[in-house]
């Protein structure tokens, strides 16, 4: 059985973790502090017997909760826009303090590390797609920084904990995900679409509706990761799906497994409109013999599937 | 009167600064854990009324000093490559905790906050010269990143403060500078040049010689810094030389300042040589009227002048 410190573990991926974790004979043990997790996350576990809960900030400090540990995972960060602008400080420190929390206790038990990145380090691009030897594009100072300029500076102590003191890591970047427990209010096109359609409102077109986004099933992402938790690699990985997609084309897939015309409305595309950044897989593939497997149309339906009746019924 | 906290007192900088604060008529505190400064910087003003030196390192907790404080300047870390990839976490830390913790200290005391960051933002720039709004080149996870990320994380950070609580802000990248109390293992070209010809030694030479390198003198620095305390800006402001010298001209200075012949002994191009950068200093001279004006021959004639008769004379 291995043993595992999970920090963001009632966050969206955090929570498919865990699930996947138990289901395979795991024990875990999780750690949030609620700042953008959702308590209904942790209580899907709370009574599996290999499943242990620590309410605490890790930029703090992460409560040593005793015995073996084989991993610890750091999943734990704000990670949409919204939220990380909200908690700018909050992001910048659970990059920095909580990253190394995580080393140093990895490290006093012996374990594996494990980083959860982001496409964000890439910034703007100006390359497509991204392969992981790109440095990126990123305003050291700008509203973003607070997410992106953590992430980087959590790959680069991550890489100072392998290479001085032999601390076993993984780095992923992940790339645009959606899925199941994905929190209704973080944002992002799928989760703005579906509940949307759900509660039977037009679908926010900014522009055009032909900017592109590329969007991984969280089964895909999770999947990847415990791939990668079985090879010995240090330098970051991408976890993302290339497949792109317009908006128009996601509305159309929506109304696909919807079964019904959903109308529109088109809006201005905001300022700081979330950039085009698609992954190049091919590490990840050379690796762990990975790629996406889930399409659009079906991880549509599970996200559906999973919205809480309440939430599909009450107008926003 | 002001009084100012200046971690990194006893480094290079951090000395000509507290020489230039105490002459102005200021109080001091100067903070150092020795890591990179040297116990002799301080030496030089422990007996000045207006100067109090307090051993911590910045990261863990900056001592609050008491009383009224109307600065915080945070100068404090390696800042040479040697020094910095001999100690990446702390270089990390100091860049995170210790720049937040600067941050803490300021916002507690009303006082305003002041960056040190450096061109090293910019990384292995693809733009030349470089103006502030170039976002930089950076690999994140290199064995320069402990100090390039480090810096872009301190940025972010004290924007963070700035725009989230307010704090008034101030940071500057330094570009390449150099004159009295450098370290003479600090690595750069100018200091290890100055110490060959002062012992007699052939100068190494990498490559052809040709590469170019901007140097900027200590006092130029140290003026720019002091103008823009004086004004109220946010953004981040170069201070470097954007003169460039081939190492062959550099040594052809050199030879002219000591009027001897300096023999050379060429050597290959290290992989990790340092990058050209040379700054755009635009936005200095709009703001503050600023511009470097001590030509490279006076600025190394001081740094001749300065170094102790025997490190001149102790064969390597």
């Amino acid at each position: 059985m291995t043993r595992i410190l999970l920090t963001g573990s009632a966050g969206f991926v955090g929570s498919h973790l865990t699930e996947r974790f138990l289901a395979e004979g795991h024990e875990v043990v999780g750690v949030d502090n609620y700042i953008s997790g959702q308590r209904d996350n942790t209580a899907l576990f709370l009574d599996h017997p290999r499943f242990r809960f620590i309410e605490a900030d890790v930029s703090r400090a992460i409560p040593d909760p005793g015995g073996q540990l084989d991993w610890v995972m750091h999943f734990a960060s704000p990670a949409s826009p919204p939220h990380y602008q909200q908690f700018p400080i909050e992001t910048l420190m659970v990059g920095a303090q909580g990253t190394q929390n995580g080393l140093d206790l990895a490290r006093a038990h012996g374990a594996k590390f494990f980083l959860a990145s982001t496409s964000e380090v890439y910034g703007d691009p100006l390359v497509h797609p991204q392969p992981e030897s790109y440095w990126g594009h990123v305003n050291p100072n700008g509203l973003r920084s607070c997410y992106d300029e953590a992430k980087r500076y959590a790959e680069a102590i991550t890489m100072a904990y392998h290479r001085h003191h032999g601390v076993d890591t993984r780095i992923i970047r992940i790339f645009n995900t959606y899925g199941p427990r994905m929190r209704p209010d973080d944002g992002r096109v799928i989760t703005n679409f579906v509940h949307q359609a759900l509660r039977g409102e037009a679908l926010t077109v900014y522009g055009d509706g032909s900017q592109t986004r590329s969007f991984q099933y969280i089964d895909d992402l999770v999947e990847g990761i415990v791939r990668l938790m079985g090879v010995e690699e240090h330098e970051p990985v991408n976890l993302g799906n290339p497949v792109e997609f317009t908006m128009l084309e996601l509305v159309d897939v929506l109304q696909q497994v919807l079964a019904r015309p959903l109308p529109t409305r088109q809006e201005p595309i905001p300022h700081d409109d979330p950039r085009q950044r698609k992954p190049d897989i091919a590490r990840a593939y050379d690796l762990l013999g990975w790629t996406p497997v889930v399409p659009l149309h079906d991880g549509l339906r599970r996200t559906i599937a999973a919205v809480p009746a309440e939430a599909a019924s009450t107008p926003a």
